[in-house]
């Protein structure tokens, strides 16, 4: 297979009507010794894929094709690339411009050119659908139980169980933590022991904050405003020592309010964490390989239509819990 | 020697009047098979003294008498006592209860008597006036490099040149930390050289946090105010994954107001420190013992009237940097 002399994408072609994306095509930036290209075979979807595409994060330029959890086949590799021709490796990218200038595109997209340095071989036994999500969702989950040194036996809550933080139950299980969900209301109870959460605390419990005092040496918190919610109540949790990361992007102006005198109590902290380098993604691939870790998704077949009723159905929250864009081959034959 | 019948300390006896410190007599708790009965030498005065004695922390009783950074020679020991008669001992106590109803009373006096597993064994080579703000700001300071692995060329900023501060800086360096000094304007500069400190900044240089923004692994905070000053500069100056921790006590209403998305950029984490466990202690002594740590103290002869003196110099913040009271064998001849 030799590089191709053109990308066909879907994509947004003007941010004040972004859920009407189409297809474009563009001219990739020429190979690097050290690039990779890669025919894509699924890309997650992902909330950021939202914001961009709405023009939250900046509106540089259009056509945009968004897309960043990009799972697919190299089809060319320059002379010092890590990976070659033929290996199945997934990407980050989009939103960026290259030395030359070059825009970069995302993976609603038949092909990607990258880096391989950014670029992740993945394990034989996992399949690509699977492994779309956890380049993103997954290891921002991952990474801070990697800061934390979670282990056997560490007690980690996961404060949210949506997207991220239902694959936040599935590695913190891996490490062989004891798990307790935190979320709002009884709702997801069923759902989190089917993940395998030991325990299960409701905030809308009246007395679960002293309840649970004290119970928790890491919360990973993967809401996604910082400022709602009972985050003193959740923080009484921690043990002494313990501290609570939160790992989703927030809007820009936010503030988060703490109460110094109740952290000094615990000794306590409260962080931020995000993605992970190229190291941790390889460390989270070998430990979701070795686990068998699946992220619950729902496929979806990559078309204009498509894309517009995947994001139109995020805005809602009506997916459990990533929607992975396939078909490929078939749209982009 | 054997154990005493009756204590003599000075102390409050009216918290609306606590300027008056004068002296009083208490009977001690029994002994107990755990514990020892220390003889005081010396004895730090500590910013949470003055709290206790103006009852801004609860009113449990008078006569109080305050002062937990006690050090002396062990008269008493009961048979389970992990330290034997004549041992030199620093220890913590006052303004609690023991099981026995029996209120307690600090080291304004002329002995204490404790549970052994909470009294420590001082290296020989240390001076008691020198070691007794350790037991208190010494390892309020030193704790927080514990937990994040303070070693040789670790970047560690000291934010506030004062009691703390300057402890902190001396266990900086005793640790091969590279160690900045922070503070409001130049006036501290000097002081931190001499101390060791091997940078300065000063948060009034307009362009500091620009100038020095990813710097530092660690941020020891000794400030007594979390809402005063530029935390968001100050955060700035972090590495990724780098970490601020506040380890003085603030007002119990006071509130720290972050900005999330600050900290998500660069996954740090801002925490609070207080004190440290009996072994940290242990740990702190033998680190100071070998690379001769001694903070910047002025003793006093410990009266009425000098106690008076010494908490009203310590109100207006004139002392460099802890009043150690000594002379108590004079006193309580």
């Amino acid at each position: 297979m030799s590089a191709v002399k053109e990308i066909r994408a879907i994509g947004v072609h003007d941010y004040d009507n972004w859920l009407d994306p189409k297809e474009f095509t563009y001219e990739p930036q020429e190979m690097r010794p050290e690039d990779v290209e890669i025919k894509v075979e699924a890309c997650g979807i992902c909330g950021s894929d939202i914001h961009a595409a709405k023009g939250d994060w900046g509106r540089d330029y259009t056509p945009l094709a968004v897309g960043h959890e990009i799972v697919g086949v190299v089809t060319a590799a320059g002379k010092d690339a890590r990976h070659k021709v033929g290996d199945r490796a997934m990407v980050t990218t989009y939103q960026g411009t290259y030395p030359s200038g070059k825009i970069t595109q995302g993976g609603y997209a038949s092909h990607v050119r990258v880096n391989s340095e950014f670029a992740f071989k993945i394990p034989e036994n996992m399949d690509s659908v699977d492994v779309a999500p956890l380049l993103c969702g997954g290891i921002t989950a991952f990474r801070p139980m990697m800061t934390a040194g979670v282990t056997k036996g560490t007690k980690v809550g996961i404060n949210g169980i949506g997207g991220i933080g239902h694959m936040a139950i599935l590695f913190a299980k891996a490490l062989g933590a004891e798990v307790t969900a935190i979320s709002r209301n009884d709702k997801k109870k069923e759902l989190a022991e089917k993940l395998g959460a030991d325990h299960y605390i409701a905030t809308d419990e009246e007395d679960f904050s002293k309840k649970h005092e004290d119970s928790l040496d890491l919360i990973i918190n993967t809401g996604s405003s910082f400022s709602e919610g009972n985050v003193s109540g959740v923080l009484n949790l921690l043990n002494p020592y313990g501290q609570m990361i939160y790992i989703t992007a927030p809007p820009i102006d936010e503030k988060l309010t703490l109460v110094p005198f109740q952290m000094l109590m615990n000794s306590i902290s409260v962080g931020a964490s995000a993605i992970g380098s190229p190291k941790d993604i390889d460390y989270m691939l070998e430990v979701a390989s070795k686990n068998n870790i699946k992220p619950m998704i729902e496929t979806i077949d990559i078309n204009e239509a498509n894309v517009k009723t995947a994001w139109e159905r995020m805005l809602t929250g009506d997916v459990r819990f990533r929607f992975v864009l396939t078909g490929y081959d078939k749209y982009f034959k």
